[in-house]
């Protein structure tokens, strides 16, 4: 290794590998970056969550993959065991250790804890971003989450705490809720006692990225209809401002309540002749 | 072309292009998405931001490229000129026409008014998401926007209103502020005013995704000392708790003030031989 992959680390880290995290986006692996890919592909070990697209195994058939997925927010030995393995790994590799996270690192990916322990270990580390769930949701949904004049704002939140209770708020002009997929009916509830509108336009897109997502266009006082189509699958609920139909250039609404999500798959082979 | 790309499109735009807007990501090239990048070399015109990566001109060498880019809210006109040149483009091509967007396409990008101008002359379009700003400047920054127990929401906002008024909230744990880089005196003191604590973390990140990136380390009521440093570069100013210092794993606090962002560049050139 040189010099610089070591800056400031112990001597027990001067033999260490340097540690990349990488945001692999939601879904389909075409969507982590470039930056993302071309790392991925001088990686020696990659630690990955069970939410990653295993089709991006392909951009690193040299390296070693350790699943440490896990899901939910309960179980906090399993964050602290996660730490321990990237340490582990960085320790006994002279190489690239990329730690890829489902979609952007920085955005509800415990990113903080894992950084902490490579500090302590006298690591160092980088991050590549990631497109975030609820980009891609309102790619895919064509539902863009900023609106000129009436959306101005977007909130990126869980509803659930790591304590486990339900939470939602009306702060923003779009608030969009990861991890929520399970609890609609009850979403639905702690919105209308947030203070949004029974009427607001709420849009579920579950599976976000990948080619068999889904999305429903509802209201809050009618989330809980949307828990069917869309049980067992990751969701992001996007509620007010960006979960509306498109304001058509006449100043007519567009007014269709069932997306499609049926588009081909993209990619070079998709293009014009 | 393929009726596909043409559903539900009346008969002047049976001959029309497909439209694909695509995230750029912010600043370097390689923060474009693998599918983006895919997509922009099939491209036969791709109508770009002057904010954009001219570095991304390599990825579409046979497109014709035409600069679109303007610059704060003030254009109206403007926008609607890029809606009739897009509009244009897709009437007078047969193939792909790309419509790139530095960060990502639904956050601050006017998406909606380009795709109602599009719907409008029947034309059907798709979005591929990319890495907004706010993703960039954390992971150039290595602070994570969310943090386990105390940074459970993220809003991202325009400091500047489309009527030109600068605004400041205080709704969510961290607050990234777009566009923000012109106003930061004035911006410290709306934050006060909204309630901040003049010893909230405020981290300032300009040319996030550049390899000349730079961050700074401030407090809310000390806010218009960056002004200087970031002075003609676009910017982006998170608030809160994901602007704090690294909390490490053995409870203390990563204590550094000034951050430096001088990495070397990634890219298959940089990872170990």
């Amino acid at each position: 290794m040189t010099a610089r992959a070591t800056t400031g680390a112990d001597s027990a880290a001067a033999v260490a590998a340097r540690v990349i995290f990488i945001g692999a986006g939601p879904g389909a692996a075409d969507l982590i970056t470039v930056r993302g890919s071309r790392l991925l592909a001088q990686a020696q070990v990659v630690l990955f969550d069970a939410l990653t697209d295993p089709a991006l195994q392909v951009l690193a058939p040299q390296a070693q993959w350790l699943d440490v997925g896990k899901r939910g927010f309960a179980h906090a030995t399993g964050q602290a065991q996660i730490n321990a393995l990237l340490v582990d790994a960085a320790q006994c590799h002279s190489g690239l250790v990329v730690r890829l996270k489902g979609g952007d690192p920085s955005v509800f990916g415990r990113l903080e804890e894992e950084m902490a322990a490579l500090q302590t270990a006298g690591i160092a580390y980088e991050v590549v971003p990631g497109v975030t769930a609820a980009l891609a949701a309102a790619a895919a949904a064509q539902r863009p989450l900023t609106r000129r004049g009436h959306g101005r704002s977007v909130s990126l939140t869980t509803a659930m705490t790591h304590l486990g209770t339900l939470q939602a708020t009306r702060t923003a002009d779009t608030e969009v809720f990861y991890m929520a997929g399970r609890q609609l009916g009850a979403l639905s509830t702690k919105l209308l006692q947030a203070g949004w509108p029974g009427d607001a336009p709420v849009l579920v897109l579950s599976r976000a990225g990948w080619p068999d997502a889904l999305a429903s266009q509802h209201q809050v006082a009618t989330l809980a209809q949307a828990e069917a189509a869309h049980a067992g699958r990751p969701a992001v609920v996007t509620v007010g401002a960006g979960a509306g139909p498109l304001q058509a250039a006449n100043g007519a609404v567009d007014s269709d309540k069932t997306l499609a999500i049926d588009r081909p798959p993209h990619g070079t082979d998709d293009g014009p002749a």
